[in-house]
């Protein structure tokens, strides 16, 4: 099976170069990029010399790649762009994994609140949002474009999911604080992201209304049944990469921290990429580094009544490529974790 | 005036020494530890090279140091062993500033909860936690013995005490979500904190009853007039120091973004060391950092009828030894930033 | 085929149970470790979490293992130790790849002079130190023991051993400076590898004889067919991984820049490993990082009439655990880059 | 006294301002950005929140600010820029003190070979580049115009130039290798300068010939009677500040441990701004970032002949503003440590 990219200058990007080069079942047939045509993938990621089975970079054209023999698209791209190009290729029958926020909201109006214009709004009814713990495995078989979730809702939908669905836990007063590694916000020169500007510096951003709420919120109505309203806080921490979020949310009346962990074990049993582990370890940035997992732990506070859940992800991998990656190994068959750790 | 600094080898006791060394107001005399008696400060501190004025190490013996002509001494030891020396030096007329938790706690039957067994239970009448700019002024004559306050306390204290007072914000579902430096855990020789583990690494730790909430949360009772239960949570961020603290807490029912700019103005018109800053800008940690600021910014959430609070201190300045300087400026009578930025 | 590792607890270790967990050829049958007997692997390398296919580290014992059916063995142990476990493991006929020191110094004096007492120094005829880019290929079937390089080497004689056999560089004057990762120093709890001493800091140590000097000056000496004295400058850097080494060598009578990169690409040609790039750009630590490879450039400067040749490799992977998994790829006749990037 | 800062919107410029409104002796009176004109100086520098003594931007108007009542100026601005504002401010009869590289090379053509052309070559003549530490003290009477030291050149002149002067050193083989903290590049906003690019990594730069060459060698000839080429290797490291430099250089024929520190030890006596630590001991760029200092040492190789020499600076203190500090200090008749540290 030959599969593409589409803008692959990112971060995200980047890494799907290096997963899908080494997948056991996929052969990288296509990486475009506007800027690098012609030259050498390891001229652009010299973390691939010598393993860049000789691909090079080829123009961001359309309707050229529709008529390819390629059968599946990444699109790494910025959103608005993603659009664009999901049109042309799902017309003609190929399919498509977007990373962008493009297709993440199925709500039109949602989407143009958080984030304009959208540039291709007939396909939302062809496209779905899969986080493949949490969406309803039917998608398989439906769909001709998937959105991958973005990274900060993959670090809360994936702990809270289901507890909102057991009832364990309130839908009021959910605080959920995020951190996140510098290259969530992409290789984009600006000097807030210096390493001079951001070493040894936290900082808030993005509050009260950041774009990934749309998603969290709309994903937390569709999968439990009934909405909530999260305060979203995001900040930046001095790392690379890696996303830590923590949550506070009241227990319910019955929501015990049995209660919580049952719900968990309930959803997760048998996927390897979702991890709960025990009630007071806590999961590190550093543990989940490199992989496509989400390590999460909870404990409850018997002062407050609240549950503090904490759950960790690598943004770039979870939070974008490797899951993409995943969402094509379900999506063609493979194992889930082909390619993957 | 003479000062004498108790316990020198730790990051709070190597940054007391760098101030007093550099104060216009007072002579270092005599700087104690008791496994580098006779070493040079700049031996055992070298970032002091050249600019230890010639002190050398002596012996941290209670008795001697109190028959001493030194008038005040600062106790940068741990707790228990601060309370054995500060019976000693207080008895012998000495006035005394404990960075320690001893006698930050004014009910010993909480201190004993969260810290065990009290050391000088006898002293905690004559002692007072001092945090300037919240402590009513009148402790400058009444005491003979200062607690100086911890870094997270500090860091949640200052912001939310005045609208606690003003009743612009709720008392329940507060949480406060704090990152702390890694010097935060002082010069612990331990695994947790090797290079290799907390670099690129962010974890909570502490999960659910700090120690800090202890002073926390007396303070709040004390300062406000009523009780308030805060969900507190600590983590370790990849940086050597800084606190970055977010506090989200429901607003009154008449409490505004304006209220509450009007309540930090009222509370600390004048006071250098707090920065309000516009709602919409956030402090950065690396902005304090070297000094004894806080700095802070709150921001309305319209969807929640939250205030998201964000406040950055220097855990090992403002959170320690600089404001044990600042308590000394005042208690002595000179300016309040002398010997501090 | 089943391998089973000895000592896995140090970050070198950790890593091996990774690669040998994920290759595609081989079965990991043991783990051992005198500390963490019984525990599951992802207890310990919690990066492993749902990973781990069961395993349980077993105690160290040769004697046991020695009669199990794993064919080869990694011994991830301190030098001393690495001598004890390879003695009976040679003497029942199991293979035995060594990553700590004990069998990389060909010459007893030399080993005894840099390492104190030799163990086994009977095994010294049996054990070869083979870098798989430079060691001549017979080793497949003479041995029984070999012995990985050590990082530093990796990264000095991939570079200069070429040139120093094709006459392109002079014999003397040769100044090698290098940058480590902090995990060059293992998992070792010393308060000089605490987050806050090494955050932010560069310095020297080890001057001027530093262990790994014995091994790059016998293999200049075997492979170059002369000695040659180098001026090695180890250093610690504020990063996890990787080696920076800098090397400044004048340029041989008739040496060009044209002469050095055709030593190297006639030395490294369809090695994959080793990536010579471009005179004028110039290797980053991060290019390498989580890859087996070398990469270097030089460059003539006109002035001195010296090369600067800068190499960089990932310490735990080419400069460890990394290159010992090529050397078992090559032993056992697999793809030398099966299971590695 | 009062001073002005010219162009204070890079680092340099933001530690300077910090310096001098702290400074016992001065009144900073002026601070000009051609970008930043009418903003608070904490708005643009917000560590100094509360603490700008109220002063605002002014436009950069050499014309106007010749009028003023300003005794010294310091220029931190971009080589050439540096030129057109000293030409008008020594017109006009001011001192001055500048930060770039304009006035740091007496000869013209060096000066051109390395950075282009000169924009007032007519004050080569009046200016004088001032290493305190180096420089005869003959020219606090004889200059209007004071060219601040590079940080590179400083933290290799300092060790070496008192060694080749008194013959403890040869002049030739002599290797310069530099670490340089990322705000060496100043707050240049380029993918190269990025977090997420230079965290975690090391690559040399600049290879061969760095403009900091012209004037290392320009001083070593002056200062020494004699020319030496040196072989400097620039390279960037993870960290914000400091730098980092070892120096291989063979022994002179009598050259010992001891002649080497003799030699240091006669050419600071009473120089608290530079360390001569014991040999055996490596400074560390952690000892000194923050300071003024110079921290060094040596070690002799009875292997190769060699000394390897280690030094560290903060490359915006001594490096930058904080030698320009000095300079004043010395100029003006002021203790020279005043505002120091």
């Amino acid at each position: 099976m030959k599969v593409g990219i589409i803008g692959a200058s990112g971060y995200s990007g980047e890494l799907l170069v290096k997963l899908l080069l080494a997948h056991p079942h996929v052969t990288l047939a296509a990486v475009t990029s506007r800027s690098q045509v012609g030259k050498a993938l390891s001229q652009v990621i010299p973390a691939l010399r010598g393993f860049d089975k000789g691909l090079k970079f080829v123009d961001s054209d359309a309707a050229a790649l529709s008529k390819s023999d390629i059968d599946l698209f990444f699109l790494a791209l910025p959103h608005g762009a993603a659009a664009e190009f999901a049109k042309v290729l799902v017309a003609a029958g190929k399919r498509v994994i977007d990373l962008s926020a493009d297709f993440r909201i199925a709500d039109l109006a949602t989407y143009e609140r958080y984030y304009g214009k959208h540039h291709a709004p007939e396909l939302l009814t062809q496209a779905r949002f899969v986080l493949p713990e949490l969406t309803p495995t039917g998608w398989k078989n439906d769909v001709k474009l998937v959105a991958a979730p973005g990274c900060y809702p993959t670090s809360i939908l994936v702990p809270l999911v289901p507890l909102l669905s057991a009832g364990v836990v309130s839908r009021e007063h959910i605080v959920a604080n995020s951190y996140s590694g510098v290259s969530g916000a992409g290789k984009k020169v600006d000097e807030m992201y210096l390493y001079v500007e951001r070493a040894e510096s936290i900082k808030a951003y993005g509050l009260v209304k950041h774009r990934h709420l749309a998603e969290i919120e709309e994903q937390i109505a569709l999968r439990t049944g009934t909405p909530a309203i999260i305060q979203f806080n995001p900040h930046l921490a001095p790392m690379r990469r890696g996303i830590a979020t923590t949550i506070t949310v009241p227990a319910a009346a019955d929501g015990t921290i049995e209660s919580l962990y049952a719900a968990w074990h309930s959803a997760y049993a048998g996927r390897s990429f979702v991890q709960a582990i025990p009630s007071g370890e806590t999961p590190d940035t550093a543990h989940v580094v490199g992989t496509n997992r989400v390590d999460m732990s909870a404990v409850f506070d018997p002062r407050t009544k609240n549950f503090v859940i904490t759950s960790v992800v690598d943004n770039v991998v979870k939070g974008a490529s490797g899951q993409a990656v995943q969402i094509m190994n379900l999506w063609f068959g493979f194992s889930e974790t082909a390619g993957l750790v």
